[in-house]
């Protein structure tokens, strides 16, 4: 894409209502707008890097023999009322409205109970299981307090994963798979020497058996204990001498850190399934309760983490495989063939199905530089007249102070 | 995908409190699921269906130099009061609610301000003119009457497209543009000989300038008088001797016919960007104001609308664009060479990219060929016994009665 086209500029001053990092950036370089407080959207270039983690995460689900849906926002009363989880006291983020032809609604802050019973009317049979479903989906939580930019939102994209099991046995079986999965697309967003696994249960299983996804990021809400050489984590509330003890490491080992959860899986038991009428008839006919898991990864949060662990004083860092684009192409100088020169390689690139920005524009080469380390893109061609005379390109990592001068065939085998 | 494995089960029985055509077919096809009047959950089936709308669309936006983006659903009612569209009585399907932090907040059912104001932060030269921008996006409104199925939704999935022109020329010029883009999504869908384009102002310009995309569906809201001859349609409110002279047509050659609008384009001429601060300096430095043009797709409403116009007695017939797979491989018999021939076809389908529904389930034959009948596949092909022992494959279309027995070269090049 041509910048000159692109709609959103950058700007230099710091959004005055915004005070968290994540925010500040991504407001600044034109990834995302605050609507207010807890609210944002997501512009042109934040849009783009919400589907390179959504295809990601998705392609993970997939793998795990999960099939895709997308559940309605608006939510019956009658349908939460069924699990306790209607009433404010219960649940302090709902949403509720009215319907103009009579009654109360909700907006979806999390879908376990739709998907239960939607699933009532597909699975009745032992040979109906197990299934696994997942979306991606807009949840709405209404947070008191939202102040850590996109990584605690009022409004926010979420895949949600649901796992039924024909018993406890297969239900952990899948559950142990997703953890997998999970550090999968850690890994594959560059966050896997970040992350750490950790449990509020001590490992012991119960119907309230989680885990939490913890990445060490000094604007996460949570304090974990790591110790790295281990590459273990325990949350405050289960760091102690029993805890210790079992796994056989010595507490001074440990360093008190800041982490952002950025998923979560955990387990309902059978209980949600029976609350909401989901059985299934084994071989001899028993009725019997099917095991939920559930399974988050907040997908708008994790792009704030990424803004918060790679940004740098200059900008954005955004690791390749979750870039907007894969090269930033900056063309300096206005003379007709180093615009010719760089028109050509814009469109080689494009015919070779790299994704790149073409920053076209007519400014001094000290704006364009600070804008290109705003944005963040992970490779930098520079086309100038300098380059053109010597027929070659200079290259420059975001992660790296250093450029080269490079061909053309050098140039394009970084990016493959 | 193996059907095997699908989590849906199709159904024989119309559900009970559902009038509409379109949602009992999708319904008892496992498309989607109902969870109060005019809201549904869109099941794997037809989120695919939805995605492949959703890509026609997209391109021609893309090809109008559109930029995609994605607006918050969650409204301030500051914003909407700029423009007199938040009290009750001037816009009467908003969906509100309490902030707990104190406050209102609306649920967008259109996004004109927030786009527009959004847009102020990024617009102030002629040189930043014109721009484009579109999302997909889910809509609330707060419907009194939902109950044409998923043609008239509380929740639905809309495709919003923002046109902001320098004069009145340049947004007459890409008004024009985007509908020649708006027909050629309606003809890839296939519904290009039941759509008409009809006008409620006649054809002059004003700042409240309209059209509407109609196709002739009998479960539509609409009444539009149409010239079939001619291709043109014209609204009730302006059949009148006044556009017939001006049209040089007759009267008696118009036939009154139900329609369901499935687009939409208008103008808010420069008003609109004014409330809301979006201005431009021209060449010489002056203040002006931006034309702004609106242009919806109901995406969930075009699904609605396909199931209505296409599906018969038997169930849904998908053009083949828009269909959840190209291919409904259906297997007979349970005899090992005839499983093992219908697994090869199966992979051979897969490895050439074709998207296949494969019945691998052991069903009698008359049950799978009602599923395939309701699902509505454009081509089946049908490995039995019989089929193996010739060596071919029986195709037939879902718009045909008769079958056919192919070789497989020959019945591949049916998709191809």
């Amino acid at each position: 894409m041509r910048q000159s086209q692109l709609f959103t500029k950058t700007r230099k001053e710091v959004p005055s209502d915004e005070t968290s990092k994540n925010a500040q950036l991504l407001i600044r370089a034109g990834f995302i707008h605050k609507e207010m407080a807890g609210v944002y959207d997501y512009l042109p270039l934040g849009l783009r890097v919400i589907n390179k983690i959504k295809k990601i995460v998705n392609d993970e689900m997939i793998n795990l023999g999960s099939q895709e849906m997308l559940m309605s926002s608006l939510q019956s009363k009658e349908l939460w009322e069924k699990t306790d989880r209607w009433d404010d006291k219960n649940v302090d983020v709902w949403f509720k409205s009215q319907l103009k032809s009579g009654g109360e609604i909700g907006f979806g802050w999390s879908h376990e109970e739709p998907i239960t019973s939607m699933l009532a009317s597909h699975i009745s049979s032992y040979t109906d299981l197990p299934k696994f479903v997942h979306q991606f989906q807009n949840k709405f939580r209404n947070e008191v307090r939202a102040k850590a930019g996109i990584m605690r939102c009022r409004e926010f994209i979420m895949k949600d994963m649901y796992s039924y099991s024909i018993d406890e046995k297969n239900h952990i079986d899948f559950y142990d798979k997703a953890t997998e999965a999970y550090l999968n697309v850690f890994k594959k967003v560059g966050l896997s020497d970040l992350t750490y696994v950790t449990s509020a249960s001590g490992g012991v299983f119960t119907d309230k058996f989680s885990h939490e996804f913890q990445t060490l990021c000094e604007a996460g809400e949570d304090n974990i204990y790591v110790h790295k050489k281990e590459k273990l984590a325990l949350n405050e509330e289960i760091f102690n001498e029993e805890t210790l003890g079992k796994l056989n490491v010595k507490k001074e080992d440990f360093e008190l850190k800041k982490a952002a959860e950025v998923g979560n899986i955990f387990t309902f038991g059978t209980e949600k399934c029976e609350q909401l009428g989901l059985y299934y008839k084994d071989e001899n006919g028993n009725k019997k309760g099917v095991y939920l898991g559930s399974y988050g990864i907040g997908i708008t949060r994790l792009m704030g983490v990424l803004a918060e662990v790679f940004g740098d004083d200059k900008g954005l860092v955004w690791p390749k495989e979750v870039a907007p684009f894969e090269v930033h192409l900056v063309r300096l100088g206005v003379n007709e063939e180093t615009i010719s020169h760089a028109d050509k390689l814009y469109e080689k690139l494009n015919g070779e199905g790299i994704e790149v920005l073409y920053d076209d524009r007519n400014l001094r080469p000290g704006e364009k530089f600070a804008d290109s380390d705003l944005i963040g893109i992970p490779v930098r061609f520079v086309v100038s007249d300098k380059t053109v005379s010597e027929n070659k390109i200079e290259v420059k990592m975001r992660t790296e102070s250093e450029s080269k001068l490079l061909s053309e065939t050098e140039a394009l085998n970084i990016i493959k």
